[in-house]
């Protein structure tokens, strides 16, 4: 961890403990909404729904709405509701994101499209999109659907451009923030910001919130994607070098390639280009992203990023709040090592 | 055409004309709506988007919430943006449904998932659906929000139901109403009903409008399963026998199944559960469908409801706007003759 992130004294490992203690009971009335509304009379909706949905996720999204309305001090319920609705819209995108990658493995089990089908994957996944926007409508706050339906079409252009750029080695740092900006960082900034929204707060907290949702969220991608060359299959719950196999075009790679000679390049290009992707060249990969510093740097893109999202809400008073979400910034980046 | 809808006096076929010239200024706002807000800086959205959305569509859902606001006098343009919304939700269904049942054609034009893949199908569609939220929510009206929504999600709801249904022969008639009821005639339902929100019209009347659209919905997609099996690709822009060839159970297999012989049955298993599907099951399909009536009883079914429409929307005074609904109600119908 780098000296530039201001830690908390702790003796144990930076852990998202605080902000699940700190919001242990709402998350329990966020997952009593979420179990209520995933339900259908088409038995196959809640089984392939709760399959993702009860399938290990870390609910982080969820929990920076709850986390940012108490730091908020904010003591009604409407956020319970809203927080299921973001995770609908993640596990939404999770479903497509799945069935467009092809990928098998997710949270260290099999994904939805490899059990029940892609067809099925992509209709559920409408189905959690519109019901998220039931449950928006429902608590009524037209402000809060505002946020929402933007950052939603902000995470569909974003995953548009994703697929746009894959296998396009020429894609710069610039244009990969967007990117993440628009798939990762949208969705964790208005998580957040709809908190001071339900709490009622002048727009500077909603814009605070919304800061810090959103470079945790570029912290986390980038984490995620320093992560995909240097993991075993464990600690992500998929498997190493999947953003290479599919010439996902990821920062570690960018630097690399914006670093390497002449062969490097040739490399890269190929290798991202589908020409290339075994186990060999895999380990090629790791040996350059290396020499670089490439992985080294892209978590110090992510400490930046992280240590923007801690300053963003030095605003607020609430000492308990703040430091849960600090350290989960922390926690985010702490992944890595 | 049956006696028991009640035609206009007119000497030529029904048509969409009469609602077309009722609606054709309004319809030129909404398309203008439609094409500024399908752009994106991301350029594969429009030029997918634009593919299905100028191609050939009769633009249908808009027209009807056009035409039913003409019925109740409204002399306003908010429903200029939700029927842009109502197409959008269209597109995206469209989009998705062509990628799951894998369909290479639509409207005499290959399918995008043909041109540009499966990925990219699937998140142009996420990308509509979200806009269409973001033109409600401009909107404002919670009331809207909250139809469109349910509708969405009752679509999607639909859909995944008819998966589960597909290549079930023992799919029984209630069963493939509800299926149809949802996947069709709900949006057309949402988009009638919507129209008497915003000319705050009483319960009643949207009610009513509900209705109309609803049962038009299911006379239409009646009248396609039943065109499905006997029209030339000409008429669909789509292959005569789609539908069989997917496993598709519809309404004239229901009841051809039904009123069949052992063998027949034993036939209709096999084909629908994939063991048959060249052009000599289709023409022993069709003689099938021929001999126990199928076909034109499924037709009668659809009159039935298209009568029911025209009823719906008997307690409303204006009188063109009223013919045009009615002949767009017959022009359903008629496609099948």
């Amino acid at each position: 961890m780098s000296a530039t992130i201001h830690r908390l004294s702790r003796n144990s490992a930076p852990s998202l403990e605080p902000m699940m203690s700190l919001v242990a009971e709402d998350l329990n009335s966020v997952n009593a909404v979420i179990l209520a509304r995933m339900q259908s009379r088409i038995p196959l909706i809640p089984e392939l729904a709760g399959h993702l949905i009860a399938g290990g996720g870390k609910r982080m999204r969820p929990m920076l709405t709850l986390a940012c309305a108490r730091l908020l001090d904010y003591a009604g319920t409407r956020h319970h509701r809203l927080a299921a609705a973001v995770e609908f819209i993640h596990t939404a995108t999770l479903l497509h994101d799945d069935v467009v990658d092809g990928s098998a493995m997710r949270r260290g089990k099999r994904t939805a499209n490899m059990i029940w089908g892609n067809n099925a994957s992509v209709l559920v996944g409408d189905f959690l999109f519109s019901r998220s926007f039931e449950l928006m409508v429902e608590d009524g706050s037209l402000k809060v659907l505002k946020i929402l339906a933007n950052a939603s079409a902000v995470i569909a252009e974003g995953e548009v451009n994703q697929l746009t750029a894959q296998r396009r080695i020429e894609t710069d740092e610039d244009q990969y923030l967007d990117i993440i900006g628009a798939k990762t960082a949208a969705l964790f900034a208005a998580a957040c910001r709809i908190a001071a929204v339900v709490a009622e707060r002048p727009e500077a907290e909603e814009l605070a919130l919304d800061a810090y949702g959103r470079n945790l969220g570029i912290a986390f991608q980038l984490v995620d994607d320093a992560i995909d060359y240097v993991s075993d299959g464990e600690t992500m719950g998929k498997d190493t070098g999947d953003d290479f196999r599919d010439g996902k075009i990821t920062l570690p790679v960018i630097l690399a390639y914006a670093r390497g000679n002449e062969a490097d390049r040739k490399f890269w290009k190929e290798t991202m280009s589908g020409l290339h992707g075994d186990n060999a060249d895999l380990a090629h990969a790791q040996s350059l992203l290396a020499a670089t510093g490439a992985i080294d740097d892209t978590l110090a893109r992510a400490r930046h990023y992280g240590q923007r999202a801690i300053d963003a809400i030095g605003m607020f008073g609430n000492a308990r709040a703040k430091a849960a979400l600090t350290e989960a910034v922390e926690f985010a980046i702490a992944r890595a090592y």
